[in-house]
């Protein structure tokens, strides 16, 4: 596995490859890989001739008073884990050759990126659509592979891959959880002990709804209302709640065909993210 | 000539040329086709294998009071001179398909597109950088050709381009004038015979600004003031007239470099623009 830095560097490599018509999976990460992102680089191997990995721990999708500098970082082990997931090339740029001075260029998806996680972090998903822009401009990937953890993000990039007619195959790959249910996260690092048990009710609550939906429930402030009753047991400040349409992520009435209940949370400083696709039986 | 309405057609055709490694220069454009737009043309099929040109005017750059509805269409007339200028496909998709519905993903390079123009035509050049991300997804151009009369769009596809990492050549060609030294524009054709001899004024206040500068005038309000007292002769109403540095369009203070004249007129319900680049002898 190559580890390249420089942007130009990269393009010339990919540009050797596309002349051998060779197909190009790509990953972009904020690295710290958990077994979430190996799921996509394995997949990506096993659907192209070439994968590759980007790290880029993107300022532009950090609010002011979040973790930007905090974030984990683990440049070693995750060069020893891309490589033995079947990555070819991990891309490692740094700020300033991705940002430089006088950048002002913005790719925005709206109304997709101001609900639900978009209305807590203002500005976080143009930031993503944007360094998507970039990377997949640098990359030339065929096919890019996301995770449903994110479910947001990866709908935005799918919109956005629609409307400006981008050539690229996006690939979104199921939620990856530990035995307890909690959804793998970098984020997971900041917990303490107790903090990780509040952690693990996001996903009690999110099976408490689909147990309710897939008996029939169809009040989703019912829904709700059992869902916080979980997460309100413990120290966990919810965010939102939300049902909605997995095609349009605009929120349900009333729950009578397949949804997607996602949630967030804040526990101690750290927010976490989950969510559950559910398929309303008939 | 080959002319194209759907946007799989093209990309299938291009598709092709791309594997045999043609070279592919494009000139986007809303039709009705004059000598600058064939001067554009011309170039491109000097320095490429095909030539793509793309008719489409593109409402999202139209403000709601502007001329979006009586742009001038000559399909007929643009095929005819586009094929004799050289170019290999027309791509005419319709607004339909370009946007459908539920389009709502944008691109902008800040800054620079609320100065000059943009200052009147707010969200002008927001359009203008969303439909060439779009059109050069669709055509995947080798190098792309742009006017320098829209020295400003030509400017902020240059910016766009450089922030986004898109890998196209973008070229900028001179202003085609008319003898009279009106520069070309599709919206000269809304002039009545009255309004054509105060067009005239616009190359003519240009024309004293160069050679204000050129003899040493450093001072920008004088040639301001210069420039006018030409155009205030008339009915030319001033949007505005802008002395600027041509790599950041920020204002000059003392034109003691190469400079930017840029102006903006309405006469009548008709709005021009034209420009000029000066080098300051030293």
């Amino acid at each position: 596995m190559k580890l390249v830095k420089k942007i130009s560097k990269v393009t010339a490599l990919l540009r050797g490859y596309r002349k051998k018509r060779k197909s190009i999976g790509f990953v972009p990460t904020m690295g710290d890989f958990h077994e979430g992102h190996l799921s996509l680089l394995r997949k990506a191997k096993k659907d192209n001739d070439i994968v590759v990995a980007s790290i880029f721990v993107n300022p532009a999708q950090f609010g002011p008073n979040e973790d930007y500098k905090k974030y984990p970082m683990d440049i070693k082990g995750d060069t020893q884990k891309a490589s033995k997931a079947g990555c070819d090339i991990l891309f490692c740029p740094d700020a300033g050759s991705m940002y430089p001075q006088g950048f002002n260029t913005y790719v925005e998806v709206e109304e997709a990126s101001d609900i639900m996680c978009g209305k807590s972090r203002p500005g976080h998903f143009r930031g993503v659509a944007t360094i998507c822009t970039k990377l997949f401009n640098i990359i030339t990937p065929t096919a890019a592979y996301f995770g449903q953890k994110d479910y947001q993000q990866a709908f935005i990039i799918k919109k956005m891959v629609k409307d400006l007619n981008i050539d690229i195959n996006i690939k979104v790959l199921p939620i990856v959880r530990e035995r307890s249910g909690i959804a793998l996260s970098s984020r997971n690092r900041y917990l303490t002990d107790p903090e990780i048990e509040d952690a693990k009710l996001l996903y009690k609550a999110l099976k408490k709804a689909r147990g309710l939906i897939t008996h029939g429930e169809d009040s989703v402030s019912e829904v709700r209302s059992a869902m916080k009753s979980i997460l309100n047991k413990s120290d966990v400040a919810i965010d939102y709640i939300d049902i909605v349409c997995p095609d349009t992520l605009s929120k349900e009435r009333v729950v009578n065909s397949r949804v997607l209940v996602a949630l967030a949370v804040r526990i101690g400083t750290t927010r976490l993210i989950d969510n559950i696709l559910v398929n309303v039986k008939n």
